[in-house]
Formats: C-alpha cells, structure tokens, sequence
C-alpha cells in the first residue's frame, strides 16, 4: 500500500458538502467512488476539512492509501478525466505512510467573500453573499482583532455541547476591499463548524452599526451561541489552502 | 387591470427552467408566487422564451396583467425585495393592453459560451461548457454560414414530429473568441427546443474536424434529428435579448 496526498478544487454549489454521510451528492463520496473503481479496490479519502453544503474549495487536502496499479504519471489525469467538471485534483503526491490530511494540518486559510452593493448581481449568488447597506470597514478591522489569538470560541459555532476543546487559536483575519468585493481572510489552527460564518456575521454587525465593539468581549464572556449574530451562509465561504 | 412587461436576468444553475409545469424549482412559478402574494390576487406571467434547466437570462421578457395595489414607483423594488438571490427584475414597464412578452416577441438574441483548454476549471462549470480539445476557428465560422437565413431546421430539433412548423429564420451567428472563451451569439426570429444547442454541437464538431462542412448541407436534407450531432450543455446557454 502506498500513501497519497492530493490538493482538490471543487466548486460547491451542487455539492451537500465535502462529508460522504448520506445520499446527497458529496465530494468525498464523489472522488472515493471513481478512485475505487478506477483503482479496482475500495479506497477511503481523508480530508483535511468537512466543508459545508455549498462552501467551495480552492485547496482542499485528502490523504489515501492504496495500491497504485498504474503509471504515477498518468495518476492525475486519468483521475481527473473520471470526475465531474466541478471538482479538479490540482496535484498528486505520494506521501510517507503516516502522512494524514487531517491529522498532521498545521493550518488552514479560509476566505469569506462579499460583494456590498445596492443592486443584486443573479450569477454571483453562488458565490459570494449580498449585502446591500454600507459598511464600515475601518470598524471591521477593529473588530477583527477582537478574534485574535488563543480563545474559548463555544459562543461561536453550534451544538459546542457535544465538542470538548472549543479552544482554537486564530492567527490573522485580513479584511481586503476590492472596488464592491470585499474579502475576509482567516489564517488559524483550525476552525469548529459554522465558526467563520459566525465571527464574519459578527464582524458585518459591527459594520453596520447594530453591534459595539465591547459587546464582543461581552459575547465570548457568555459562553452561549444565543449571545453571537447571524451566520452568513455558506456559498460566500472558501477553503483555501491547508499547511502542513 | 393594468399590462406590464418585466425583464428578467436569472441564474438557471439552480431552476429547472422557466416553465412552471411540476413542482421542482422554477423561475415562472418562482416569480408568480411572489407576484401574487405581494399584489393579493393570481397572477400569470407569459415569458418570451421557455428556456431550458440550467440555462441563463440576461434578458428574458415576460407580461402579465395585475390590479397594481402600490405606487409604480415602488413596484419593481418592493418585487425584487421578495424575490430570491438569483432572480434580478431589471425592468418593468406598463404597456398596452395588447401587449404579450411571447407573442409579440421579433427576434431573440441568445449567447452560447465555452471556455477551450486543457484544464478544468470547476468554477467555470454552471457557466460554460469546456472544451479541452482544438478547434478551428475559421472552420466554425464558415460552418456557422450554412445555418444563415430561413430554413427547416427539423434535422436540427427534438421532439419534431410534435411541430408543425419547423422553418425559422437565422439572421446571424456571430462566433467570437476573447482569450481562452468562445461566445457564439445567434439572432434569429425564433429558436426551437434545443436547436440552439444541436447546430452549436454541429459546428463545433466542423471545428474538430469530425465533420465536413458540405456534410452540414447533408444533415438539413436528411430532415432526421440523427443526423444531426450531439447537443450541448444548457448551462453555457444565455438567453440575452428579446427585441420588439
């Protein structure tokens, strides 16, 4: 058995997200599929994240072992010519054995996209979240900060009940306006489900004025999910690249 | 009653078309819902094109009649408030009461788009059919000559048998490439189902070179719908303009 590493872009619009759990359409299940039947034995895939419905990848990792019963060097386009158009292996690489796309991540980079005009745009709804009122970007980056570090994040994602460490540390989040996009950029250990799309929902509170910045402090004080804002949804959110 | 003509762009990646005729999603009964609960009474809309799942507008029409119970002036923003991310209500206007979207409607403009490489780009994918083989640029556009004019494009649609009238007219293909994307844009007085999509699949196969141009000549006499190639994806077709 050898071991794999592959780096797998996959537009998420008509995905049930990454995680094989049921019959909807999921990535996992997806590229386990056709890598089992183009291999001629059964293969799981490792990935490094379980994105959500409709999030997308840009640079998801999978681990897999297997025995590898053609030429490496066809590996990634006969792997590619099986798949469906909205998933892409950008790159295969045999890894030692105890190489594990989840395990052994050091980091993930996660982008937010919004594009803030009055006007909706029908063909960027997949792909990114409507806001429609002004924002203050200046209060944003502020208000980011508040997110920094090594934090107790249980008042920031859902069913912390059943989650025994809600403790991650978030290294950076850059907040980049490019003429009615704008782009929040979170580089951290790791991220508990629905946690990106709560502190953006918090920090476009802030934004709009609904939401002081010493309310912040006070929400992750409350240890309680009722404290935080809205979720954004899922389409506006990407998996950009996993350090190892 | 009052006679209104609305403009329609949509993303199709999540429709199943315009027509209202089962219970999946769908603009027509997408947009008469919200229609009719907004104004308090039934409503039907008349769109000028039946355009296919998955397709796209960037300028479908439709008219319907309606008791306008609010000031004109807030109608269209009131109507899109309602309207889901992927609708956008560009336009509406009152007109006379004769007026009818399909009806009336002169000449139809749609876009057909391909991006031509190698590589996959997933997120292209709801957008655009890929080609990843060469194509002869000169070839396609003499090709695209022999659909020029008023012809039986029976060798060229589904479901023929059903038509009485299979003549239309081709005033232009325009067949324009800008970097790695291939628009080809048809303006004619009427496009049959899926007759866009089978001579799109035809002077792509010219382009190819699986198929001689004087063979296209071959496919018009044949009147036989096997004749003819394959058809492509609805997702790269664009409804872009109705002209009255």
């Amino acid at each position: 058995m050898q071991n794999f590493k592959m780096t797998i872009q996959y537009d998420g619009s008509n995905f049930y997200g990454w995680q094989r759990l049921n019959r909807r359409r999921n990535v996992q299940g997806t590229i386990e599929k056709k890598l089992s039947k183009l291999l001629n034995q059964k293969i799981y895939i490792h990935g490094a994240s379980r994105t959500d419905a409709k999030a997308h990848s840009y640079g998801q990792v999978a681990s897999f072992k297997c025995e590898l019963i053609m030429p490496f060097n066809k590996f990634k386009k006969v792997l590619n010519d099986k798949l469906p158009e909205d998933i892409y292996i950008k790159d295969i690489q045999q890894v030692d054995d105890e190489f594990h796309a989840r395990y052994n991540s050091k980091k993930k980079r996660y982008i937010y996209k919004i594009y803030n005009q009055k006007t909706r745009q029908p063909f960027l709804h997949n792909y990114y979240y409507h806001i429609h009122y002004t924002l203050d970007l200046e209060k944003m980056r502020e208000a980011a900060q508040y997110f920094i570090g090594e934090k107790d994040f249980r008042s920031f994602i859902v069913n912390s009940s059943d989650i025994d460490n809600t403790i991650r540390t978030i290294e950076k989040i850059d907040i980049v306006k490019d003429k009615n996009f704008i782009y929040f950029i979170f580089l951290g250990d790791g991220f508990l489900y629905k946690m990106i799309r709560t502190i953006v929902g918090t920090i476009l509170d802030v934004g709009r004025g609904n939401l002081g910045l010493d309310e912040i402090n006070q929400i992750f004080k409350d240890q309680d999910r009722q404290s935080a804002k809205d979720t954004v949804p899922a389409r506006g959110l990407y998996l950009d690249k996993v350090f190892y």
